[in-house]
């Protein structure tokens, strides 16, 4: 019987999953193919299909589907039956929870402020963003309560209740005790480096590259990480990303006349992303536990795959033939100036720009402004002071009234987006720690990399991270795999040998 | 009150328009972009959205709608709402008049009979292809007697019935009628026109020419045609093809290293038929009557732009320049010697490299062993016969055995599309009408061609075709267009003057 009442609960899925297939390539098609006049009609179509979901999501019998399936035990159930109903009813409680009125209000809100922003940003407006903004944190604030109402027992307060949609399974806790730890380390580990490098010379990595041969380079490196092209493609958009499932991976990646690392460590970036996506279990195809387990691991991929593999001094020394092959202008610049030139280090107001080391302090400042933002302890209008505040703490940089340099340089907030900048430093932390059992497990790792061979760090995640899906939870996954739970010490002992001791 | 009830009735078919919207770019990006291993996830919500589709215009409440608006008469609903509604049904019965069993069936015979048709073709395998395609005709008969029993009215014969899918208001009287001047007079002028051009010296197109070349060219050609780049994409795919809808345009061409005209001709092709989709009223949006007309029109508007225009002496005479300028190995050509390499007639057994002269024999071909196989007047085993007959008696060639040059060149009937063909002829006919029409019309179009100007060929297509969207049947819109419905006589004409004086 409830074997039934299951099997029927995920064929609703399996139809939801069709339609996010349709979501996502049209989402694609209109970042990277779609031109501007085909904006209003595809707006109504993608408005459509969300509805179709929604509406297959909220189809009253879910809801005695669930409770029928709630009553029993996980022994009964069985560990896979019970996390595939546990991933279905966490998708289902994200989409049914919020009134009607709310959901549609925050999409107003958010679209109006995002949009008033790409201009405000350059004019440094933070008066007229404020104007705006006020209304999108009040309305993140109820849904934020909302969300949190309805599971009261793992989102403790009304943050953690957004921290669940992208960082699902890693509390606002456990990211206060990673946070702690960094800022206390980082601010004296930045000085140190920072002292270090004034006297090594820096390679210059800039001149004229063409499109087409970076465009080929960028291939090499994607096949030499692992990517199938049968399964995938790289295009080119205005900012690197990730999309598409298993079978069709679409990556972006964006090119200078003037310098190519740039391009080469994204595309490195979001080849992480699609592998971990392209090794997704197959048996759990359109299933929520199929899918990968939150943004903190989804981040750790990418960072593996771009600080880990392609920034490591052995896996450059493989790439830098095929880099002169393709790139004459860099004949001059040899694996140790290239890997000198991607590992300077220097505190700057703009966090996408950051390095390793002030990265984590850039997303550790936003962390906490925005959590105190959701709880209610800090106002809109007293965001640039305690950015500056933090900025001179933390970076020792005074963003002042440079407000474009400081609190409206990301997309994020505007649209009401709370609870995603962590991921990318629980990404950080998570792909150091990962890297830490890899290096124990394979002592001739670096000889590896300097083959030019990623197969066995690909094996090994397959393994360990992209088969499980949504199996377990973050945490037991980080324990599944490397025997403990994310732990921030691997990345600072990650940054110190690589920054101090030029290790890799 | 009736008007309330067609507003109920418009809101289906505007939610209907999104799902179309949704496979019509996700079909463009199967065709053009996704890498082999998304098929099988592509293939699944292609079928969720045509059954979303299927599953909105089969909502009972329709019936009671389409039963009490039907009670009208035409001046109590206005004639703008009686197309509509009219149009409606049309699309409503079409898809709603087959049993569901008979849907699935055709589905499967026609998918297994088309993908082994790939290899047959080039095998020459008749018998392996007669053993698949006698089921997808027993079920086509079963189509259009079902068809035809929900419309007997317009559609008197089975025939007519699949005809009304593509030609829809063009009846197979109709077509016979043209038909039968043009297999009268083209075999006399075809004779005169190879005997006329055997002392004629045949000016080589030949060379190498780079893709990225042909690719500015053909931007240019497009322009110069009145593309809207901020409305559409020319792209690359194996066969080329046109799709979109207004606001997002997409054509595809395809290049070869050895010969430029090709690419070029189709690409003006293409953007005929993108140009119509343009420019169909904005008011009607996402509505039937607000869609193009039939093929048997659509058609005349590529064939427009590519025969009349593209392929015209004067037009040849202003793109020449821009064709030197981004084709180097073209230097020895000018105008004349393209157009009389353009307008070279030779009988062959291939239907898609026909010239104007030959196509439409090829397509009565076609058009009679099609009508008289649906109708039951002739077996599939009779195929190869009636096909080497009409070939020797229209074109003086004989097929013998040669299938994969006779029978199995087109991939239309292999998977059940029957009443197609002959939207190609008519189209040739309607185009070289609309041309005689702009000719009195504009008694200079020779001089603004040679300028590479078209702008008054857009506009009075604009507002005679292109603004009426299916407001009008298709010979109530030729009337409207030209003053008379299709007649022959003027392709007659037109391939007289050009072919036998060289006219233009």
């Amino acid at each position: 019987m409830s074997t039934a009442i299951q099997k029927q609960l995920e064929s609703v899925f399996q139809r939801v999953a069709h339609l996010e297939h349709a979501m996502t390539y049209l989402g694609w098609d209109q970042m990277v193919m779609m031109p501007p006049a085909g904006l209003e009609n595809r707006a109504a179509a993608m408005a459509e299909l969300a509805s179709l979901r929604h509406t297959a999501l909220t189809s009253p019998e879910l809801v005695d589907w669930f409770d029928a399936l709630s009553a029993e035990t996980e022994s009964e159930a069985g560990l896979t039956e019970h996390a595939s109903l546990r991933e279905m009813k966490r998708v289902w409680q994200a989409e049914t929870v919020l009134p009607a009125d709310l959901v549609a209000a925050r999409i107003v809100a958010g679209a109006r402020c995002e949009q008033a922003w790409r201009d405000q940003r350059f004019a440094n407006d933070w008066q007229g963003f404020l104007a705006n903004f006020t209304e999108v944190v009040a309305l993140a604030r109820e849904e934020a309560k909302c969300r949190q109402a309805a599971a009261p027992d793992i989102t403790p307060t009304p943050y953690d209740a957004l921290l669940a949609l992208h960082c699902a399974g890693d509390s606002a806790d456990r990211i206060d005790a990673v946070f702690s730890v960094l800022k206390n380390a980082l601010p004296e580990l930045l000085d140190q480096v920072v002292g270090k490098q004034q006297s090594e010379p820096l390679p210059n990595c800039e001149g004229h590259f063409q499109t087409a041969d970076q465009q080929a380079l960028n291939h090499v490196l994607m096949r030499v990480l692992g990517f199938d092209f049968n399964a995938g493609r790289l295009d080119v958009s205005m900012h690197p990303f990730s999309t598409g499932e298993r079978g069709d991976s679409r990556i972006t990646t964006r090119f200078k006349d003037t310098e190519f690392t740039e391009a080469l460590l994204a595309t490195a970036h979001e080849t992480g992303h699609a592998s971990y996506e392209a090794g997704l279990p197959d048996e759990w195809q359109g299933l929520p536990v199929g899918q990968s387990r939150n943004m903190c691991i989804h981040e750790s991929q990418s960072l593996l795959f771009e600080k880990h593999i392609a920034q490591s001094k052995p896996f450059l020394e493989a790439l830098m033939p095929r880099i002169h092959e393709h790139l004459s202008a860099t004949r001059h610049l040899n694996a140790d100036g290239l890997w000198r030139s991607l590992t300077r280090v220097r505190p700057s107001f703009i966090r996408v720009e950051a390095d390793e080391i002030t990265y984590p302090l850039h997303v550790s400042l936003r962390y906490d402004i925005e959590r105190a933002l959701i709880n209610g302890d800090l106002q809109p209008k007293e965001i640039p002071d305690a950015w500056d505040v933090a900025m001179q703490s933390l970076l020792g940089l005074s963003t002042g009234d440079q407000h474009h340099h400081g609190c409206l340089q990301d997309v994020h907030w505007s649209d009401g987006t709370f609870g995603y900048f962590p991921s990318y430093t629980m990404g950080a932390v998570n792909a150091a720690q990962l890297m830490a059992t890899l290096r124990q497990t394979y002592p001739d790792w670096q000889t590896q990399l300097a083959a030019g061979d990623v197969t066995f760090i690909r094996e090994w995640l397959r393994t360990t991270i992209w088969q499980q899906g949504g199996l377990l939870e973050s945490q037991p996954l980080m324990e599944h795999a490397t025997g403990e739970s994310s732990n921030p010490q691997h990345l600072l002992d990650h940054l110190r040998l690589r920054y101090l001791e030029q290790a890799w």
